[in-house]
């Protein structure tokens, strides 16, 4: 997986879906802060578990955002144009590790 | 899950254990702002998704550090007190969810 | 989730195809089988979750060369015809709970 | 993981207990039998990825079950004996693969 089939993706994303996936990871960034807080008040592992779960979750549902419009646009693309299984042997090969 | 059985762990983190625990979430933060710049520089999908899943594999090894503590402290002390039942089935309700 | 867009795959599987997919299903019956005999044999705990955590990880490689045949199929299809996106979003939802 | 600590779970299960695990794992052998007919009838590929992730859930239940199980008896006993790093060691190292 060192190279990829493209540098970016086929329809570039606006402003405003790239400011929403920004969005939900500035979030992300706060609740990993959040836990090293929680970790410098030694607070209870169990706490500190569920918050690492919630951070996971968040992450997957950006994932999801980001292979919808991979699929919508960059895999139609290809398909369209003849080279969608390459495409789609790519996508597979990293949701493969995705869902680990 | 509101209610957790304790505050903090049974015996404190020691400054060391702390820092091992933060310094790695430092490095996710960092991963995550990466992200953050990727999504600007409008990065190719599956390269962003490597980089999430690479996040998520991060989160679940502190994940298991900090629950192998707590098995070694917490849940050990409360099954010498005899109260092990309870504090095993919070962990195990957590697990639950984290394995999502 | 109760209606699907379609009954069959576009293309039929081949008989071929069926036997490849059916046979890895029948060993992960007999994976399941040797479980229940393990439990008869009242054998160690970690040893049964070794042999669980076997038949998942053999039960999601079924998944993923279904999804495989999918994309390279039907959604392929759909998107030809203009319908991607319901296509692409139907698969979408399953495998947000398929990563579960 | 070639080596586990034990042959058999230190309290040994009740018939009650092993026909509850054995009643689940039938359960879900049924299921896996119900794809292979899928497979046969040519159903639709989504309709399948919806059973395995379902199989996948239901065995992950029988997995915790089974994990807290063992950690009330088998690890509470090895805890009470001095010896419970070596017994949760094990128990995570099967649970980070367990969670793949």
């Amino acid at each position: 997986m060192e190279n990829f089939l493209h540098e970016h993706p086929i329809v570039p994303r606006t402003d405003e879906e790239k400011q929403a996936v920004i969005n939900r990871l500035k979030r992300i960034e706060g609740q990993v802060r959040g836990i090293q807080r929680m970790v410098e008040e030694d607070r209870y592992c169990v706490d500190i578990l569920v918050q690492i779960s919630a951070i996971n979750a968040a992450l997957k549902k950006v994932g999801y955002t980001v292979t919808e419009r991979h699929m919508k646009h960059c895999i139609s693309h290809a398909i369209k144009e003849g080279e969608g299984d390459l495409a789609i042997e790519e996508l597979l090969e990293v949701m493969k590790h995705h869902s680990k």
